[in-house]
């Protein structure tokens, strides 16, 4: 069977913890892995609503995703966690409890996240039309020492992904990419 | 891979769920099988903090336990949820939302379980001490037309736990014993 593991991203709104969570889990289902992607909205709307963005309910909220994502690690499913999570001591708390995490820290900065704004919540946020927005008027603990860092500021899409299926394959929690592999034993 | 699939009690309090559960969890791993199960109270610590025992709190609590139950099950693994589960709208819910469903009611006459009352529980629901309890000052919907129905009043437990591992060998949702298998093979 499989190892399970949770691959725990984080990072500010509209950095591009989703898109990246959606092609790592895409890759790693083409090798024959069985992903669950835990996505913020989705968590909300199945397993806490009601729930809203103070600091209280927001860790409550990544709680239960780190919940959900050890029985889903410890049955042998690969966990991926795309909610801003922006507490560190949270995030902790779920990798204690969680054991196999590895985190993913999706760097970009505020400038260039207002620059970007596809959704328009930093305008927003930043004329304080938007409470609690992370980043702008609720804080952000960036990772002290996170397995993986991308700058989505800096590198392409691409280039992050590789910078995660490098750092899995290294590690043994993924098998090499097949293709790749045969690729490599061609050249010997 | 196994094929993934939820295995569901239902019924009432002190009734034999969760023993029941946990002999089912532990032959199935014997078996090779990944096995997760939901335990009523544990969920409610940790995906349901806060939530009370009005209808209302009740239904968000069990399509909680669905929406895990579902996650485990479309990634190859047995989810065994052992909640009372009293209204067979939210079981039918949480049934068309995760598919692979296999329902088992657990029967026993609230006059068998006022007898035993091992926790006290019944006593103090029928002196009208504790509310909201299902059987006695709340409601309790059996199953119309479940796969499994066991009987914890005339059946014993050994009895029980065959039923429904008959059920599920029959269905080819577990492997055969491999031990009984062997034997078998031995008589031709």
């Amino acid at each position: 069977m499989q190892r399970g593991f949770t691959l725990w991203f984080t990072g500010l709104s509209g950095a591009g913890k989703s898109t990246l969570a959606e092609h790592v889990a895409a890759e790693l289902r083409r090798r024959g892995l069985q992903v669950e992607i835990l996505d913020g909205d989705e968590v909300r709307t199945n397993l806490s609503k009601g729930l809203g963005f103070s600091k209280e309910d927001r860790d409550t909220n990544i709680k239960r995703i780190g919940y959900v994502c050890k029985l889903l690690t410890r049955n042998g499913v690969v966990a991926i966690s795309a909610a801003i999570s922006p507490y560190r001591e949270i995030r902790d708390y779920n990798r204690a409890q969680i054991g196999p995490f590895i985190e993913v820290y999706v760097k970009c900065s505020i400038e260039a996240l207002t620059r970007r704004d596809v959704k328009g919540l930093y305008k927003k946020a930043l004329a304080g039309e938007v409470k609690n927005f992370t980043g702008v008027s609720d804080p952000y603990e960036p990772p002290l020492n996170p397995e993986i860092v991308v700058d989505s500021e800096r590198q392409r899409e691409a280039e992050s992904l590789r910078a995660i299926l490098d750092y899995l394959e290294r590690h043994a929690w993924i098998p090499q990419d097949p293709s790749r592999a045969e690729t490599a034993q061609r050249r010997v």
